[in-house]
């Protein structure tokens, strides 16, 4: 597959269904790790760098990960133009510092962006799983899947008594960070989200907006994650995230049930009025795009409107972003611009024969 | 025809058609007429009020009348309930004061609205013409051609030097008050509104808002009329009238062009969330539905949107108003359960396969 493929194509985690997908978009699963007798990657010269990526790509090419799971194409990230490396963040299948300037970097990644292997960031390997709704097991165990493969063939930097090792000390150990994207609508509208957030931290669970570390939570998306990879086993960092995720969806379920027991009118207002101006604005910013859509996928979930896909406003959370905006129209604009483009492709995907 | 059938039909002003109907909604003429030899209808008693009533309805039943502009059907006004009285001011058959409490009240009127003789209001006679768009003097002919056919029968309050006598000294004379409803939404969004206005008080016109005198403008809509009945003849005063209702429709038109031509895509984006609103929302009150409605209007008639007629339009401005609200839905309702359903009546008659 080609780069340009994977930019324009759609993904996995899209589809949009599987366990509690009306509250959980995405789960992720992302090992650290970093090949034995190689300095670190900030370490290294570019010379370096791709001794790493031909080790890896050498490695993920080989039997085990390829008869496993399915040929993985490598994407020369740090060749790509800007607007290119930022699709990429936006359908995130690389991180933002991923898409930073600089040489080396690379992503191995399969057919639908669910396995992706990011080369050269902060460690040599991250190794993603990225599924659609709640399946973090399901992502651990291909991301493992994954690992134990390479290992066949690499030999990863490993402490008896610290684990993995990892270019910044908050991955040694398991190296693992396993996250979920909740959409936390009802326990907004109900105002208990900040009781919910800082009780999460209290756990030592961290939360992130849209695009992770040090982004804003727009469209009451929420990304919650495991701080600790040190000592604790896989299987406990994921059960712990697990049980969180599950209190957090009943805790949800329960508020959207309140609000449509007691303001049905008013939810069945606020949602059809952010369905008719995402249907018929010509001018919208992302922000307003992406707390309309999410009004709109709570009023999905609680069939107070009908006729959108899931698939369409998961599709659309990348669509109407800047970079995907521009590479979808082939030429880079303006930010007001952009808000003319963006409100054309949302009324282009939401147009229904309306029933 | 029944009560009924007026209360709940259409009236020929809604049709939405003729001279400058993008901009001009009503045009109204109206003649205060006194039979002589009787007291002023403040000063009679109800038996007083009867026997001007059986005088009316006798001319108006009789040949000239029933001849020339058909069979007008007599409505006992003061009988009604509150709710289908106050849904005949809606519909602009009888004026506010008409349908205050008191007896001797009534309403002779033509089949579709666009005649009617409202029988001790503050005259004994109040002839109305009203039609859609721009036709001040189609109404003018009709309205003094029923007057006229009304004095083969009927003996006015006539005084050669002061001409038509009447209750109030602002309509001695020619009794005659003219009015259009305007549409002025560009003169509004190009904030040019104030000193158009303020020029129409400078040259001897009122400006009013939707429900006439002491009503407010809502939704862009303003009822502009002569003060002066006396010491202009007929023609002069609907003349002027005319000559500046057509400069308002150009400046009104120039200003809706200044919009489409500097801020199309804004203006797009407005009148595109206007409708997606009212086809969307479940709560709405009387006056943001005005407001919508009247960028809607605005919308269609630049063809920045298409698929409503101007003739639902017309009905909706009456049919979102509290008492015809009621009166459809055969309840009374307290203020909140009229704003939902007003927007279901909204819903209802602007789905649209969109296209």
């Amino acid at each position: 597959m080609a780069a340009h493929d994977l930019i324009t194509g759609q993904c996995r985690w899209m589809e949009g269904s599987g366990p509690h997908a009306e509250i959980v978009i995405t789960s992720r699963v992302r090992l650290a790790r970093n090949l034995a007798g190689r300095p670190f990657p900030h370490l290294l010269d570019d010379k370096g760098k791709q001794g790493v990526l031909a080790a890896v790509a050498s490695a993920a090419g080989a039997g085990a990960v390829a008869q496993r799971y399915g040929k993985l194409t490598a994407i020369q990230v740090s060749e790509l133009p800007a607007l290119d490396r930022q699709i990429l963040v936006e359908k995130h299948l690389i991180s933002p510092q991923h898409a930073q300037p600089g040489g080396g970097k690379a992503l191995l990644v399969n057919g639908d962006g669910s396995i992706g292997i990011m080369v050269n960031e902060e460690d040599h390997l991250r190794i993603q799983c990225l599924l659609p709704a709640l399946q973090l097991h399901e992502a651990w165990r291909t991301a493992t899947g994954v690992d134990d493969a390479l290992e066949e063939t690499l030999d990863y930097a490993f402490d008896e008594k610290h684990g993995f090792l990892t270019a910044c000390p908050t991955n040694v150990g398991t190296g693992l960070r396993a996250s979920v994207m909740v959409h936390l609508p009802g326990l907004v509208m109900t105002k208990q989200i900040g009781r919910v957030l800082s009780a999460l931290s209290q756990v030592g669970l961290a939360v992130r907006g849209f695009y992770g570390e040090g982004t804003e939570a727009v469209g009451n998306l929420f990304q919650v994650s495991n701080q600790i990879t040190l000592g604790q086993g896989e299987e406990e960092i994921l059960g712990n995230l697990s049980a969180v995720v599950k209190q957090i969806i009943d805790q949800e379920r329960s508020a959207r049930e309140a609000l449509v027991r007691e303001a049905r009118v008013q939810l069945a207002d606020r949602v059809g009025r952010a369905y008719g101006t995402l249907q018929n604005a010509h001018i919208l910013n992302s922000q307003e795009a992406l707390a309309l859509m999410s009004e709109l996928r709570l009023g999905l979930d609680l069939k107070l409107v009908k006729g959108v896909d899931t698939r369409v406003l998961n599709e659309l959370l990348v669509a109407i972003q800047p970079a995907s905006l521009q590479g979808a129209a082939g030429r880079e604009m303006q930010p007001f611009e952009r808000d003319v483009h963006r409100a054309q492709v949302v009324r282009n995907r939401l147009v229904t024969i309306q029933s």
